[in-house]
């Protein structure tokens, strides 16, 4: 469904991977774990200057700390993605983020992490995230639509 | 959104995950690269019998080989996710599925693997994919949901 010939392969230009992106409510993301084996979950998200803030709703204890954080923790590389869904093949897109995350577990970083997720989630500012944030740089931007 | 404190996690058993993945109309498929790094597209799918089909639409060019397929003859290792996404978090549910993959390429296994995917997919009936099947024999089920 998501591959063309890459002659026909008609990429989003980074700016239009942003905005969609950033227009989308909920992601995925990949990390790789110390054994190599690739690792998946759904997350709710803020993208701002090319920055993606994702937090842990609760305070992982260190003997049971999430899968995501060690991955992260032995090796920053991620990826997150984004897509619309349609039954209608021709209306399908995806953007993808590659970048290195840190995570990061309170102070004013964390706080600020937090303020920018609360803007787009209401459920948020009734039930902050009490965890750590993912802050993720993006390095790369790849984008594809059907539609060329 | 997706994490909940260990003794509050409402982990789904496999034959429910396997149910709400196979109802699932696409997903989500994590690779990792032969430089470690993690790869992300979302698919359409078939499962039958913890077998898990995904094709490629075109048959990609030696020099242009996919991403998804490098990735997988380097490392079997894949990880695919299900979800249910919604505004209201208390409808919000995902399946994790991980297994190994191996492509084919041609001959009756493929043919087989096609049919199985035009059975679900009426795009696949008219466009019949042309270039090689993944197929991920899944070792572990995983599934989360919020509503307890």
């Amino acid at each position: 469904m998501a591959d063309l010939p890459p002659g026909r392969r008609p990429g989003l230009d980074p700016d239009e991977c942003r905005r969609r992106f950033g227009a989308s409510e909920h992601a995925y993301l990949a990390t790789v774990g110390p054994d190599g084996a690739p690792h998946l979950v759904p997350v709710v998200f803020d993208l701002t200057d090319d920055r993606i803030t994702v937090a842990v709703d609760h305070k992982p204890k260190r003997t049971t700390a999430l899968q995501r954080l060690r991955n992260i923790a032995a090796d920053p590389r991620v990826t997150l993605l984004a897509d619309h869904w349609s039954t209608d093949w021709q209306e399908l897109w995806w953007v993808r983020a590659d970048g290195e995350a840190t995570v990061v577990d309170s102070g004013r970083e964390h706080e600020a992490a937090v303020r920018r997720l609360q803007r787009r989630y209401a459920q948020y500012v009734t039930t902050p995230p009490r965890g750590p944030v993912i802050l993720t740089v993006v390095h790369r931007w790849t984008g594809w639509e059907a539609r060329s």
